[in-house]
């Protein structure tokens, strides 16, 4: 084992908890700040590293929010979860498969500096719509389509509206803390929002 | 009628046109920038008039951005709009309101900075909480409440979930721009969104 200094955030070399603690600090620099606010050099004074460090183990900024706010899981895995069970539950699943990510402490914080990057930067916009709408609901309603021998298009615009919901969720209990929405269980909106997210991505 | 200068942006004095003027200036910056890199001063500079003047229409920032924001109708004019139709056709009525009030260009630009401005801003936070979920679902909810005898705190839930399906159709289409919610047409997003927001309005 090599030696390592006692403070945290001490300026420190390659050992393995450097890029998990660049990561760490990056989520909290894009979700107070936003996107473009944010700096490389910001998250590596903080994170107590060589800027050049930083960009050994990302590419570059846009990187580094890719990977902030990647997913905790793989969105392969996500859809799986979601797609496993009943037919006539994905809604529910889909619902209870995006609070168990965003609703931790963590998760918030995540979503927040996702959906501040999205509504202040056209790269990171089409980030989001691309993981969020595009690997999640797109995937779902995608496979549902086939199943169900839907339209494609018809899909799409299912899978858009559900996202909509999921998102426009998210925005009034984590950013604008709308009091009925956050007060809410997560049991209790599993149960309200899992009818409505059936509709849009299986059919009336 | 008094004199004017020829030129639409000169410095001018407090003539009928200067208020709107500003009014159209901040409704750009606040779209353009947010709400914490917009300038009473800058808005002056670019409308040509003094920024005593601004100050003169308005008590400062935050009453020019509530201003800005606020709906083109009186919301109490929209929410006896969406209730004056059949009961079974209230989510049908919300939407049609919803979309004609933000698709047209002007707009758009006014949701885009509201968004913008709620996300990176407490206080605008607040304010697009207490305009478009107080004032328009709230208020839609607590009559559809009284009327259908439902419980208060399940029509205050109700009414979110709404906003935040109409809020989230917004961001995915007027600032994400998402293919397949910019793409429909306005009827076919009604028909759509009608039966949801009925369902989170009036109950299943």
């Amino acid at each position: 084992m090599s030696a390592r200094p006692p403070a945290r955030r001490g300026r420190r070399g390659g050992d393995a908890d450097t890029r998990a603690e660049i990561l760490a600090v990056a989520l909290e620099h894009f979700a107070a700040k936003g996107y473009d606010a944010t700096s490389l050099r910001g998250i590596a004074r903080e994170a107590g590293v060589d800027p050049a460090l930083v960009h050994h183990y990302f590419e570059g900024k846009s990187a580094l929010f890719a990977e902030v706010i990647g997913m905790p899981a793989d969105p392969a895995a996500l859809v799986s979860q979601v797609l496993a069970g009943p037919q006539e539950h994905v809604g529910e699943a889909l619902a209870r498969t995006f609070l168990s990510v965003w609703d931790p402490p963590e998760g918030r914080m995540r979503f927040q500096g996702v959906i501040r990057a999205a509504v202040g930067f056209e790269g990171a916009s089409r980030m989001v719509q691309e993981f969020v709408v595009r690997e999640i609901f797109g995937r779902v309603a995608g496979e549902l389509a086939v199943r169900t021998a839907r339209r494609a298009d018809d899909a799409a615009l299912g899978a858009g509206l559900a996202a909509a919901q999921v998102v426009g969720v998210g925005l009034l209990r984590y950013v604008l803390e709308v009091p009925a929405l956050v007060d809410v269980e997560v049991d209790e909106l599993v149960a309200r929002l899992g009818p409505v997210l059936q509709q849009h991505l299986v059919g009336g």
